[in-house]
């Protein structure tokens, strides 16, 4: 069996169902996620993008949001579209990156995504990442401090650097072992693999 | 029930698999297809591209081939990765359009994603679409020189243009009443999408 790695950014449209369905899929089959935040903006950067592809390419960003509306139906989660897109995920990023082995963390992560997705609330504010720190039944003051420490920031400036290197150019990925499997499609796709020998 | 229309271009990727399999997916379902060929080329050159976005933007690509073959595997279609990409389907595409009626019309158009992307053959020759035509049970000279009347032609831009006009950006897409579906991924829910009242 191999390691099945959930690579996500908060600002990413498909990475909002996947979040909220990678936990009870991979745990039907039998395995366990690493949840691995990332930022975007970086990976973006290098393809020449200083906006979401979805912003650039308007004909595109028309269809994606029809189809998260019936992936988000189909999967029976809220869905809203933002007033703002994409919205900075940094310091939640900061958050879910420095304490990515917390128990708490995957449900902090929901919380951010229903934040942005389904209640068009700004993710960038503190406000927001404490309600979503509380939400998941943490102390938000402690973990707030901690994650601006410059290790925690070079800690996410590392894992965005990682995932550049491992071949990551979109949101969300999954890794399972050496192979990269791309967008929320292909998770069923890749706990398989994860699954196999 | 809607009509199901199938969008798709010779030169993409992922027109491979769902080609393969739309038919009998489709009459599974006790669906009709309408095969609509249309050129990437204007609707990539509207988005400032001058190359299929798997060249330009060279980690998508990486990941495309790879997911591909593993697409390919799944289905249990032949894979081979062509030795040039994106080929021209421009002669094939005026067939296509000219007789997208014809009852052999999805055999040929199978035959040329073969050619593509398991024989690695050029389908921009005459030669290749003469033997695909040959393969689909028709006789190639007759249907070559209608095919490169100017009607033919004027049909196959008009049919770009409305491509366009529909939204579509990418291949293959899907529509089922007006509804639009993008990515082989988008065929089983198109399909469902087109059977509902």
């Amino acid at each position: 069996m191999k390691p099945l790695e959930f690579w996500y950014e908060f600002g990413s449209t498909y990475s909002y169902p996947a979040a909220m369905r990678i936990e009870s899929l991979a745990e039907s089959a039998g395995r366990t996620v690493t949840w691995r935040v990332f930022l975007l903006g970086p990976i973006f950067a290098e393809q020449g993008w200083d906006d979401s592809p979805f912003n650039l390419y308007p004909a595109k960003g028309r269809y994606m949001w029809r189809d998260l509306e019936r992936v988000c139906d189909g999967q029976g989660i809220g869905f809203r579209r933002p007033s703002a897109f994409p919205r900075n995920g940094l310091q939640a990023a900061r958050v879910a990156c420095r304490f990515a082995e917390a128990a708490w963390l995957p449900g902090f992560v929901r919380a951010v995504y229903r934040a942005n997705f389904e209640d068009d609330r700004d993710i960038a504010t503190l406000e927001t990442v404490s309600d979503c720190l509380s939400q998941a039944g943490v102390e938000p003051g402690p973990v707030l401090t901690e994650s601006t420490s410059p290790d925690s920031k070079a800690l996410l400036r590392a894992q965005t650097a990682e995932a550049a290197r491992l071949g990551i150019f979109g949101a969300p990925s999954f890794r399972a072992g050496t192979e990269l499997f791309w967008g929320n499609d292909r998770l069923e796709d890749a706990i398989g693999w994860s699954s196999s020998r």
